[in-house]
């Protein structure tokens, strides 16, 4: 049980494309208004409920909020998740389409878990994030925080890529495949997933380095701590390679540019349904078999 | 036991960059010469030779010679089999580097392996060919006969495809993937293996329909007879997604574009060593268990 | 189109413990009398008729009737499958439990399908069966058809199998794995599946060789022509393997003792709903992706 | 740098049945007395000696020594480990066959190996174990610590298994599946890999369950916190249904028979090689690609 004022304000990032987004919004903020919660919103957001004041940029907001309600898909979470680099604050998301792994709130239970949440009635599962760096000889070109994955992909057209791979300076393999993706463990169930890679439960302090498509059959999944640092150097020269973060954020990469990964000091503290069980989530996209 | 005369003259392709190509050719020709034979060979191999009055286009080498030597990898004798369309002409493969699948002569064997096909001691296996045709509206944009596979596959940063897959016009799924295979038996053993695919013997008359990476982890690879035709329809939006063929040429798709895939009517004569054994290959290059 | 005549008598089995079977029997004979068409059953099913002169075993019941009704799951009608092995009966699988890949027909679309059927409006589906042979020293200790697959698997305790496998005579590897599955197509979406073998449409004429948990991860499941015969051998000394067909019947292996299989010379004729789509039942069972 | 009093005296295990095992403990012990240091030896290894007086059975031995010499395969020192249960004595492997994951040491290094650990000069990897209880009713009927894996596996005639898996008394899923590993990270590349299952390093806190050809092919592996508690009741009535553990010692198991698994309380110190990279293993055993 905490304090209301501890919520106060609240940030609202919303998919606002999605069908419903407007009224869906107009009652999420009739409710915090009822309550005396004041709220800030994303551009986009801001725009949809004609409310420009409430306007803030993505990182103005998460550095400004006590607790951010992402309305949308997984993806949209995932890039409120990039902001939140400074300091932690609880996200809850609902899902506006199918069953998310992040956003599991249902649009129907919004208004009663948001008002169990602003009583304090909640259960937050802390999320690692990656840190990656992008060096190019001695030069960092990028630098992000991510909340499932980076990886190595190539275009359809360039060539069987080769990327060496080395876990705290130790040289693991040369790997000939599509890509390579190093996930966390909520990144376990994306990409990962489809390219072969197991679930690993999310309060796991580690990483997954799963090669797509790999040449060699027996380049299966490797899951190693969240303490190494886990270094990939583009080996192959190829025009169309590059580093895609979280799906949604893509760099061409050069032969020879390196990719450093690194648990990142920021988590993100995930607001889960309460009495939580994981494993509904499992039971429910993956059809796993219940009683 | 055949004439030599059906097996004059001879065609020679190489993978000119390849070390000792030149001398190698020497050797070989020096060899036909003996036997009183006549060869031609791609320009490439013509310009290594420094012989320009032999030099033929791919297209007209296959039109001409009575047997092909290709010096090279599998992917040197893919390019060869692509211009096999009108006549099959038997093709003896000699690996310049690592073992192949089709390129099984090694180098070491070249001149004993030779004489004997030339003396027609000699096993064939009739490899079977795709012919794939990519349709745009009501406009063929593309048609291409290959011997291992035609693939749709996505950029890096492309989102994931959806791909409408009907057999015999028979509605199979909507695949959620990075990308689709339809392979050849030979083929099996290329992409499609890394991406999950079964092995198919070279004997079988069928294809294999692998997804990659697919969202649906129920989506496992098919195995389908090679009397059907095959239409994959590209129903996502996207700018970065192509059609590749036996992973060398590549060609743009944009959303409702259809391939039509059927067995095409030509073969390719594979000359295998005799006494055949095709394990023999799995066993060395994947390292399946001997005795 | 064809006269009703034959399809008289017909043959009824029943997975006689489910649950309202009793009651789908009477009306089942019912609409067959007022057809004027006789009928005979499976033991278990003339007991719950209370219809004893009715009783044939199942060898004779597929020497007598021109049509077989199956009422249960996909193991009741591999049970049927396997004794009709002399001539071909046309065969309907209703399925009393969930969807399943053989007994397609729902329970509530029995009496309509089977009006269809009588009239002679149907389609059929052959599916292949094979024919194992089990030889111990010279001797053959076993034979068998099976619809689905037969399988040599090691008990909890033995230790790693060591299969000797050949194809025609040629020798493909020593598999060191659990087991090992020959699985038909119709078998190919049962265990085969589950150990990680493709799906093999019902149409093609082939094999699909699944080694179960291979020590070696390159050893990938192998589809063959259904023209090979393939020999298994059992190298290892272990005193807990045994060779099951269709998972339905076990028999214990020693060591040196070999399995034949060859294409059985009989088909299954399945009745298959009209107008068919095979691909439904992948899109419902395994939930593949609709439109 | 230790003192080598710290490792005096030594037990000696041996693998009695390996080619030239005696030959070689012949040096073995020459070498410890030449340094003056004792020796003890499980009892096939003091038959093989012909020294009576140095036998000591396992648990007395694990009591006893300060450094155990293990000569023989990962069999053998697994059921070295699963004696350890008391207190860590470092455990040295030398493999007398093909190079191990846990035997890493070559039977041509010995020598200068061990005269290194002799002098203080060695690495040691802290290896976690599992804990197993099995349960029927209220009575706990088994209880065993082990380095690999603990298994439920059906035989080959068993009908297919219901497992139903909870983690800290969460419902996870019902399995039905030819078995299920729980495996430490040590044990990932054994039976859990053949399975599908995922690398883990050795240095992980870190379980991975793995179905056994699991029915719903959707239930991957899943990598769960070596802090919780893992409990599978077997639910399916079945005669021949086992627990296995290590591969080694098995246990009949009836419906409603319970496994509790945690981390043990002990650790294996395994002394590996210095400078140390796991990754030679994988790369030697599994053939990932070097430089």
């Amino acid at each position: 049980m905490r304090l209301n004022l501890e919520l106060n304000p609240v940030g609202i990032v919303t998919k606002s494309r999605a069908a419903g987004a407007r009224e869906l919004l107009r009652k999420l903020t009739a409710l915090l208004r009822r309550r005396g919660i004041h709220y800030l919103c994303d551009p986009a957001t801001a725009k949809l409920l004609g409310e420009r004041a409430k306007s803030r940029t993505l990182p103005v907001l998460a550095g400004s909020v006590k607790l951010l309600v992402v309305l949308g898909g997984d993806g949209t979470l995932l890039g409120v998740a990039r902001s939140l680099t400074h300091r932690p604050v609880p996200v809850l998301g609902v899902n506006l389409g199918k069953l998310g792994f992040l956003t599991e709130t249902a649009l129907g239970d919004l208004e009663e878990v948001l008002a169990n949440v602003l009583d304090g009635h909640f259960e937050v599962e802390e999320r690692m994030m990656l840190q990656v760096q992008v060096l190019r000889g001695r030069k960092s070109i990028a630098t992000s925080t991510l909340l499932n994955d980076v990886v190595i992909n190539k275009s359809a057209l360039a060539r069987i890529l080769e990327l060496d791979v080395r876990i705290d300076g130790q040289f693991v393999a040369i790997y000939h495949a599509d890509g390579l993706i190093v996930a966390t463990p909520t990144g376990s169930t994306a990409y990962s997933l489809s390219a072969g890679g197991p679930i690993v439960l999310p309060g796991m302090k580690a990483f997954c380095i799963t090669p797509i498509c790999p040449h060699a059959l027996t380049n299966r999944p490797l899951v190693v701590p969240d303490s190494v640092t886990i270094q990939v150097t583009l080996e192959s020269e190829s025009p169309d390679v590059y580093c895609t973060m979280d799906g949604q954020i893509g760099l061409p990469l050069k032969a020879g540019d390196r990719l450093k990964v690194r648990r990142s000091g920021t988590i993100l503290p995930l607001i889960v349904p309460h009495p939580r069980n994981y494993f509904d989530v499992l039971r429910k996209k993956l059809r796993w078999g219940a009683r």
